[in-house]
C-alpha cells in the first residue's frame, strides 16, 4: 500500500512530480518490490555487493524472507565461499537481521512521499540503466526529488567534480563548465558539495538546464546546510537523488560509495580542482574503473588545489581539458559533438611565399643594401629579388633609402625593453596591419600544425 | 694561421678562456679545417643539409674547392638527385659561390678572437657529440664565448624554453626551474630571449651554476640588447654559443634553426609557457624529432600563455611537469635521479583500522547512542564495538554523554560556511591533533594510492 503511494508520487504533482508522464505502472516495480527494497536499503550498507547478489538471485522479497529467517540458502553460501575474499557471512547476516528488525519500510516510503520524493527501482521507467554496469554493488533503489526525469537527464551527462576548498580559480572554471556544458545540451552531474560541485550546479542552473545532485545522505537531509537554496533550485529545475533512505546522515563511507554513482551516471568525469587527497580523485578512480572518460583541468603548479589534477595528467590517467568544448569533444559522439581544433591565429607574414620571406629576412635593419647583395644574402636570383622587393615595399615591410633597401622602422627597431618587461606581456600588435607585425614576436614561428617541419 | 689563433683562444685567458685544460691540439681540427669551415659558415645557410653532406664526403677544404671551382662532383649530383625532394643544386651552388667570394674567413676568425670567442668544430675536445644526431644539418662549427666547457656542461643538461611575453607566473616558474635544476647539478640551456629564457638563465646563474645561452646571431652581437648584462654574466659563469659567424644578426629563419640546437644539446626540453604560436613549440617539436624527453608546465586555462603547453599535454606529446624534480625524474637516469613520488599527507584517521572507522562512522553527531545500537549501525559485534569505543574516546574522537556516545563537538558540527567561503580554502586543521581532524574535509577519502579501492 505504501509502495503504491511511493509510485503515485512519481506522477502526483504534490510529490515533486515526475514530468516524464510515464505511467507509474510503467515500471516492473510492484508495491511489494518497493517495500522489500526499502527494507533492504535499511538492512545493508550502500553498495553491499553480497546483498546485491542475494537480491539478484532471490528477488528483494525473497531476500527479506531469507534475512528474517536468519538462514542463508546453502547454495548461496557455497557460491559466496568462491569469492576472492570469502566474507564473514554470519556476521553480515546478523547485521542485516538486526537492522531489518529495526527497519520500518512503510514509514520510510511515507516519509519520502511526505518530503516530495519518489523511490525508483531497477525496472522503473526512470531508472538509468547505465547503473547496471555497477553489477552487484548497483543501488537497491534510488530516492529522487525533483522535476527532471533522471534517466532522460543522464543520457548526455558529464560529472563535474572537485575540491570543496576550491580556489577562486577552481570555482570560476567549475561555473564556466556548468554553463558551457549545459548550453551544449549536456547535463551536469555532481555531489552538491561546497566549492567545485556547488559552482558547477549553479552554472548549470544559470543556463536554465536540469542538473543532477547526488547526495550521500537522505534526499530530505540538507548537507551541507549552506546549500539549502541551491538544492531547492536543483529540485525545481533538475533532480536531487540518493541511494540512502530518508533521514540518513552522511558518513565518510557513504561519500566514497556515493562517488561511484556520480561516475556511473555520466559518460565522463572532469576533475576541476583536487588536492592530492581529495574525494574528487576517488570519483576519478571510479570513472576509470567503469571505463568512462576522465578529464582533468590544469591549473597553476603553485596551487596545491591543482596538484591532484596534475597528478592525473602526469600519470596519463586523465586527458588535459581546458574548456567545456574539449570535454564534450572527449565524451561526445565522433562527428556529432566534436570541438573545433584550437588553431593558432594567422598573421600577415603567413601570406608571404617562401622566397619572399627569404628576401625579407635578408634585408638589413640598419643602413641599407642593394638588390644584388640582398639577392646573394637571400640566396635567390636577382630578378626574383627585385620582384620580391617591389611586393614587400608595397606591403609596407621595407623602404628604399639612399643607401638601398632596409626594413621599415616600425618593424625593425629591436625592442629595447627593460628586463622587468619580461614580467608582463608587451602590447600585442594589430595583426591586420603588416607594418605593426613585430619582427621577433612570439608568433615568430610556423603555426604548430607544421610543428615538425624543422624536425 | 688565423685558425691557430682561433684554437689558441680556446686556452688563452685573454680569449674568455676555456677552463677545460684540454690542449688545443686535442681536437682533430686543424687551422686549415677551421678556416675552411669558417668560410663555409658564410657560404651556406645555417642547417643547410646539402652543404652538410658535401662536407661529410669531401671534407671542409674539399667543399671550399668544389664551390670555388663552381662545379659539383657528378656522383654528388647523382646522389642528391636521389633525395625525396631533389634540390635545385645549380641555384644552391651559385648562392654558395657568391657568398664564398664575399667571405673572409681569416677576418671572421680574427674578429671572433678579438671578441674573446673561440671556434670549435666536430672533433674539437669541447664539441658536444650529441649534436651529431642532427646528421647533415649538424652545425659546421660553433662559436663559443664563456668560461664553461660546452661538452662537459651539456652532459647533464635540460632546455628550459618558453614565451618571450611570459606572464609573471611563467617568469616565476622559469626562475624556479633554473634554480632547482642547477642545484641538482643540471645545466640549463636556453635561447637568451626575454621572458622564460631569461628567467631560466638568471635562476641558473643565481644558483652559481653554468648556463648555456644559444644565440641566433653572432656571439659578439647582443640580441636582445636589453640582455647585455645577462649575457656578460652567462659568459663569466657559463658559455654563450652560436653557429653563426661573428657580426651576423638574427632572422626568423635563424631563430627556428637555432631551436634545433637547444633541443639537441639537452637530454630533455621543458616548455614553461607558450602561446599557440610560439617558438618554444618549435623547439618542442625538435626535441620530439630527436627523441629527447619533452615536458610541459601547466598553467591556468584562463591564460593564453599556457595554451601551447596544454595543447602539448592534451595531445600527449609532453609529460606534465610541475617541479624541477619531476623534470629530472623524466630526463634522469633511473635509480640515479628519480624524484620522490608526490604522496598525499597522512592524517590521524589513517591509523584507525577498518573496524574502528566503521564504528566511528556509526556514532551520531547529535544526541547520543548506546553501544548496542552503535554495534548494529556499524555492523560489528558488541564486544568489538565496546573496545573500539574505548579507543576512540581515548583518542579524543568521541565522548560519553548521558544519552550515550557521540562525536566530540570539534569534529562534529557540520561546517555552516557561507557559500562565498567556497572561494577561499578553509583554515587547514592541525594534522597532529585528531580532535581537529575535520569530518568532511577534502582529505575525506583514501590516499590516492588506493584510488581504485572502491572501483
Amino acid at each position: 500500500m505504501t509502495g503504491i503511494l511511493a509510485e503515485k508520487t512519481a506522477t502526483s504533482p504534490v510529490g515533486g512530480g515526475s514530468v516524464t508522464g510515464e505511467a507509474p505502472s510503467g515500471g516492473s516495480g510492484t508495491s511489494a518490490e518497493h517495500e522489500a527494497r526499502a527494507a533492504l536499503m535499511r538492512a545493508a550498507d550502500v553498495g553491499d555487493a553480497i546483498m546485491g547478489r542475494l537480491v539478484t538471485q532471490y528477488g528483494a522479497p525473497g531476500a527479506v524472507e531469507v534475512i528474517r529467517a536468519r538462514t542463508l540458502p546453502p547454495d548461496f553460501i557455497a557460491q559466496e565461499a568462491q569469492q576472492e575474499r570469502p566474507p564473514n557471512l554470519t556476521a553480515r547476516l546478523n547485521t542485516w537481521y538486526a537492522r531489518l528488525a529495526a527497519a520500518n519500510p512503510a514509514a520510510d516510503l511515507e516519509a519520502g512521499e511526505r518530503s516530495g520524493a519518489r523511490l525508483i527501482i531497477p525496472g522503473s521507467p526512470e531508472w538509468p540503466t547505465q547503473l547496471d554496469q555497477l553489477g552487484p554493488s548497483r543501488p537497491l533503489g534510488l530516492w529522487l526529488h525533483g522535476t527532471a526525469d533522471l534517466r532522460f537527464s543522464c543520457l548526455k551527462s558529464v560529472a563535474v567534480v572537485g575540491a570543496r576548498a576550491a580556489t577562486a580559480y577552481g570555482a570560476h572554471i567549475a561555473a564556466e563548465f556548468g554553463v558551457g556544458l549545459s548550453e551544449s545540451g549536456w547535463t551536469v552531474v555532481s555531489g552538491g558539495a561546497f566549492g567545485v560541485d556547488g559552482a558547477a550546479h549553479r552554472g548549470a542552473l544559470a543556463a536554465d538546464s536540469p542538473t543532477v545532485v547526488v547526495l550521500a545522505c537522505g534526499v530530505d537531509v540538507c548537507y551541507p546546510s549552506g546549500h539549502d537554496t541551491l538544492f531547492t533550485a536543483a529540485r525545481n529545475q533538475g533532480v536531487v537523488i540518493s541511494e540512502c533512505p530518508p533521514g540518513v546522515h552522511p558518513t565518510r563511507a557513504r561519500f566514497l560509495i556515493r562517488n561511484r554513482l556520480i561516475a556511473a551516471l555520466s559518460r565522463g568525469t572532469v576533475v576541476v580542482e583536487a588536492a592530492l587527497r581529495s574525494g574528487a580523485l576517488n570519483t576519478a578512480a571510479h570513472a576509470l574503473t567503469l571505463n568512462r572518460h576522465l578529464g582533468a583541468v590544469p591549473g597553476p603548479v603553485t596551487s596545491g588545489m591543482s596538484a591532484g589534477c596534475h597528478r592525473l595528467l602526469r600519470e596519463r590517467k586523465a586527458v588535459c581539458i581546458t574548456s567545456p568544448e574539449e570535454m564534450i569533444d572527449l565524451v561526445g559522439v565522433i562527428g556529432d559533438d566534436l570541438a573545433a581544433h584550437s588553431r593558432a591565429p594567422a598573421v600577415p607574414r603567413d601570406k608571404l611565399n617562401e622566397t619572399t620571406r627569404r628576401v625579407l629576412d635578408a634585408i638589413p635593419s640598419r643602413g641599407g643594401a642593394g638588390p644584388a647583395s640582398i639577392a646573394v644574402a637571400a640566396g635567390v636570383g636577382l630578378d626574383t629579388a627585385l620582384s620580391a622587393l617591389g611586393g614587400l615595399a608595397a606591403a609596407g615591410y621595407i623602404e628604399r633609402t639612399t643607401n638601398g633597401w632596409r626594413l621599415r622602422k616600425q618593424t625593425t627597431t629591436y625592442p629595447k625593453v627593460p628586463d622587468s618587461a619580461a614580467l608582463e606581456p608587451p602590447p600585442t600588435p594589430e595583426p591586420t596591419d603588416p607594418t605593426q607585425d613585430p619582427l621577433f614576436a612570439d608568433d615568430d614561428c610556423p603555426s604548430p600544425d607544421d610543428l615538425t617541419e624543422h624536425g
